[in-house]
């Protein structure tokens, strides 16, 4: 079959070379570019529709961003190129979730993914073939192959004497340390080249502004708009260690509500399986005997309970046989990979977990090693091979890029099925994930890159969790647990360690059941972390809200909110919750660091201590105070934290009115939990602040009331 | 030119689909498989003729190793892919110069030309699709495109019942710790998987045993046989820091000769240049007024010059604007890359050089930065991009992986135009450079690394020099510098040091002129060593000799010498230097390790101490001690040393005589630098030992007396 196609693809060569491109408008500010022959499965090819309303609400300049037609296409050994210029001011983010870089400019990046980073070439378990300008304006190359972007980072050499007069002005006598002879290297390149491997074609989409926040708006309604968690999704999470049996699940559930702890999600490893690497998905009988009674256990305690599990199935797997068919030829922990492009292994999956898990009750799903170890140690190598063939007629290669993105819509489109939403973790994600309810994570811990991730995320439609494990120090431990406390999910993933990390935040320490000396001074503090998380969800929630209807990232650079200013260019250690808050996490357990505030008056959400905008600070905070500072002229709603959410529960809340003039609040309020708010079946609570007095106006038709006004304080 | 090429390719896909290969017989022991179109740009296209003469010599099985015609071939998208097993039993070694693994059995080796390793992936600096078998056969991918090799990494996934029964048995609780988790993961693999990307037909050339020596005098010998150095190019080598002027260079150019510390050669580093990165390949007028100066002062003190470059030729050189057009499209540092595949720029770059700095005395040079850093840190990031095109018509892609290998040729190919010999410095290499008188460097520095590295030389016809720098400790420099005496080529490599290393090994004190309180005394270690380097010159010398006449690899693992000894499968930090010594370095400043003795009675070279072989012993060595050890039955020739080599040196040579029976030691005498050997102008000196009494047998028509017997020792 492979050979047919291939021969197919010749043969259009053959027939048609590649011809100028032709432009076409999709979408108010919304282009789509096609040369030569396309591809088979594109990721357009598996996302969801388009909100066109709201994409018809953004304002339309009706003028491309650049000229579109200028695009040069051509054909090489390797793949397609196209090649344009950037202007010479011009900056470059995004590519999906990168990890140690934020600006892109000057940068190749090689769109793999892989677990991990591998130097600094764009390797990411969530890497995309997209970014956007701050001229305003977004490009996306829409392939599952490996792509590779040159971003003003090679140098043409152009074949004239022109250029070697240019040149020679910059002669200079040779540097005397390793450093100066390296560094001296590249002239500013104004070149972006696009090579996408294997294809005989190119398809771009170009997402208009006029601002980047537009462009972000623009990809994540294109793709469908953003997912709402449930509002129990916002709360904590807690995943216990793998081998973890009934009775210590159990004890550690008692644990959060003995010591009132707020926590919501309860996540079992790989222990559940009776087997792992690769996965049974049925319960390992010696340590989870009646899985009935845990699962109604947890219920009566209030938890959701999570499943640890990847899409590599064991042979002694119900589905092992039936599944066999519709994967592809190679294992991966003697497991097989099923080919979810095709609808039949979308089934027997689907169908298994649907009867034997969700409707018993499992609220939500880790799924986990669908990107890939495959630029690592050789040891620790994992992943069907390039040349793995799949029953869709695709390769290894491209079913490797978009692998976590049908993954995760499989098992999200069971709870839609059914529903109910929820919200999963997921370790590989691609392009338009935005709908699918989902957070990624990942084995790397550099508490830096976690941070820079959360700001990369909001150019990529995707949710980043920096969850908590293992630390090294009592000041690291509570700045982690700040960070994951200002993400789109809160977790301390427990999963090699026997006890919370406050207990003992060392890894072997922990596992002999140590307690440092101060473990219930800590304990009190990370309970007030999540007490305030608690608070926030009521904002939180509102955000999502509009991230679903209008497509704004949740949490993102502060170059989206703030495009006029150059200082934020470089920011990559500080970002927006939302439009009112802004978040400078603490590194490396530091008490001070430099925080730029951009236009306006902001105030520390501890001490309410104003910094005026448009400069540097240098800001200490002690272990007990958040750095979180709020945009002056907010109204933030905060509840009264509760230890859990239920279907009944009510949050107080108090409106926090800062500084003057204010401008309206809004709150999202629907059942919290299915999918009735497409239908129109929310109510938008507005709160402002008039004359002194709080107002709140509520429309819509939903019954369920989420949400108390109780009272306002004004500073 | 490019689209018409690309069409070509396509129509000869349609119109030819692959067919079963066929498989022609090429020399005693060598055959040729093809399938499918072959490239344009082969390896092939560009080596020496083959030793015919030498080929014939070798035994010939007359019986395929394995079934060439079971080789099963398939295109991919990618593209085209080779399959067939492995025995049960059989291990791998080679792929070039592989830095961090050594046997290669259940590895992915990704054949990249790259500076860094990138995790543990395949990627170095002279990668090569070229691996051997401990059934006695070597596997060649003839191509410059990237390969990937699977050496039973991966599982392949049988879609039947039965497969599942066979992995039911394998039925496991899952491991509770991440160690367990990831490391049950595959099922032992016999499948071989080969893929060539961007190609439609593949060339496999198969070199037969009936053991891995032989495997390999086939291979060095179709490259043309190994290089024999110039007698000179086997003493010591030190380069001085880059920043250096003529007097800082002639004061440590007299330092060796006041303290009688043999020297032979003196290289220079960038700082030479009037411009570097990229490079002029003129004279720096502040530093260098007055070159002919230089050389003819380093002549008068017998140094041969040698001098750094690379390949990226700045605007400022006078060469640039004649070999723009023979030049890549993109820059590297400012610099025109040349295409090497042309007579043009091979004719431009080399009448420059043989003109200006091969008549003017220049003896070698270092040919720096010819790999890339192309998976690395972005800022550290340098090389053309796999979209560059050149004007032979070949890509970035594979004029990368042979870029080193035409850049190290052309120079070669200068001094060979002269008839005379020279040993260059090169970062990077690919197939059958045997004959190219070149060691490969690395800016890698792990000693473990180093020596694994001088065992996968010997597996791919390359030369590896493991070279001092900086050290940590005083064990570590004289271990370090023990390693590199027992390499092929011997380097001091101070190019970012104001002093010799063992005036103070730590970097910054060192460039702060401090010294360390005894460096007086670690120079006269520096100095024995350097002396008995000058003592094994002849052995070396005859060692080469027999790599150019026999194709032996002069440094190798003891697999190759012990083929039916399992214990060496997994020796990585043992080798043999020629025939007789095998080399056991101390890492890390050890004063203790394990070393097995192969079979027969071995002696410590210090205090004559005898090993029983098959066995492994924890041996202690001084730093005053050689980890070197003599087989049996060896006459050991060892000269009287001598500060450095001249055109009138005559070494005397004492014979050392282990054990009993003795088998006869042959000496090469020629000329010592030109290739007129070729022609058989050299005699053939037979050492041999009978009744207690030296013999010493001269045939051949050379006049020029290298070596003076003198005395004969017995132990």
């Amino acid at each position: 079959m492979k050979r047919s196609l291939l021969v197919a693809c010749c043969i259009i060569v053959v027939c048609q070379e590649l011809q100028a491109q032709t432009v076409e408008k999709l979408y108010p500010g919304i282009w789509k570019i096609t040369c030569g022959q396309p591809e088979k499965y594109l990721p357009t090819d598996f996302k969801m529709a388009p909100d066109v309303e709201a994409l018809s609400k953004i304002a339309d300049r009706d003028a491309e961003p650049f000229d579109l037609r200028a695009i040069q296409f051509k054909e090489m050994p390797k793949g397609v190129v196209a090649e344009f210029k950037l202007d010479e001011s011009e900056k470059i983010y995004g590519f999906g979730l990168q990890v140690n870089t934020f600006q892109q400019r000057g940068m190749r990046r090689d769109i793999r993914c892989n677990s991990w980073t591998v130097g600094n070439v764009g390797f990411s378990h969530a890497p995309m073939p997209f970014y956007i300008s701050t001229n305003g304006y977004g490009v996306l190359i829409n392939t599952a192959q490996y792509v590779t972007f040159y971003m003003g980072s090679q140098n043409k050499i152009a074949k004239s004497a022109g250029l070697a007069q240019d040149l020679k002005t910059a002669m200079e006598q040779p540097g005397t340390s390793p450093a100066e002879l390296y560094n001296r290297s590249y002239r500013p390149s104004n070149d972006v080249e696009i090579m996408v491997e294997n294809a005989h074609g190119m398809e771009i989409y170009v997402f208009d502004g006029p601002a980047m926040m537009q462009v972000m708006q623009r990809y994540n309604l294109f793709s469908g708009g953003g997912a709402i968690p449930p509002l129990w999704g916002l709360g904590l999470k807690y995943r216990a260690k793998t081998s973890f049996n009934d009775q210590q699940v159990m004890k550690f559930a008692q644990y959060f509500r003995d010591k009132h702890i707020p926590c919501d999600m309860f996540g079992l490893e790989p222990g559940w399986h009776s087997t792992a690497y690769s996965c049974s998905y049925t319960w390992n009988p010696k340590n989870f005997p009646d899985p009935d009674k845990v699962i109604n256990t947890m219920h009566g305690m209030n938890y959701k309970l999570n499943l640890w599990e990847h899409a590599y199935i064991h042979p002694t797997s119900p589905i092992f046989e039936q599944i066999l068919p519709w994967s592809g030829d190679y294992a991966v922990w003697k497991g097989a990979v099923p080919d979810f492009i095709t609808k039949e292994a979308r089934e027997i999956f689907g169908s298994y977990h649907e009867k034997n898990l969700i409707h018993k009750g499992i609220s939500a799903f880790k799924l986990d090693e669908c990107d890939a170890a495959y630029y690592h140690k050789a040891e620790g190598e994992w992943s069907f091979p390039d040349i793995a063939s799949f029953p869709s007629g695709i390769d290894g290669v491209r079913y490797r890029q978009i692998f976590g993105l049908l993954y995760q819509k499989t098992m999200w489109n069971l709870y839609r099925k059914n529903n109910r939403r929820t919200l999963l973790e997921v370790r590989a994600s691609h392009l338009f994930a935005a709908p699918y309810g989902s957070v990624l994570y990942s084995d790397m811990y550099d508490h830096s890159d976690y941070v820079r991730m959360l700001l990369n995320s909001g150019f990529s439609g995707l949710n980043w969790s920096p969850e908590l494990r293992q630390t090294e120090s009592e000041e690291d431990l509570i700045r982690r647990m700040q960070t994951t406390l200002m993400s789109p999910h809160m977790i301390v993933d427990c999963w090699f360690l026997n006890n919370p990390p406050w207990f003992h935040y060392v890894r072997d320490k922990n596992n002999n059941n140590e307690v440092l000396p101060n473990y219930l001074e800590l304990e009190q503090k990370v309970k007030r972390l999540v007490e305030l998380r608690m608070s926030l969800i009521p904002y939180l929630y509102a955000t999502f809200a509009r991230y679903r209807f209008e497509g704004v990232p949740p949490f993102r650079s502060l170059i989206l909110d703030y495009p006029g200013d150059g200082e934020v260019l470089k920011i990559e250690n500080q970002y927006m919750m939302g439009d009112a808050l802004m978040c400078a996490p603490f590194i490396d357990g530091a008490s001070e660091r430099e925080i730029y505030f951009p236009e306006g008056n902001w105030y520390d959400f501890n001490s309410k201590k104003k910094y005026e905008g448009g400069k540097s600070y240098t800001v200490r905070m002690s272990l007990d105070e958040i750095p979180i500072f709020v945009k002056e002229g907010t109204i933030l709603p905060l509840a009264e934290p509760v230890e859990y959410i239920t279907p009944a529960t009510v949050l107080n809340i108090s409106c926090h009115v800062y500084g003057n003039p204010v401008k309206p609040a809004v709150l999202f309020e629907d059942d919290g939990e299915t999918f009735n708010f497409e239908k129109g079946d929310f109510n938008r609570i507005e709160l402002s602040w008039d004359k002194n007095r709080g107002k709140v106006v509520k429309q819509g038709k939903q019954k369920r009331q989420l949400y108390k006004i109780t009272n306002w304080v004004n500073y």
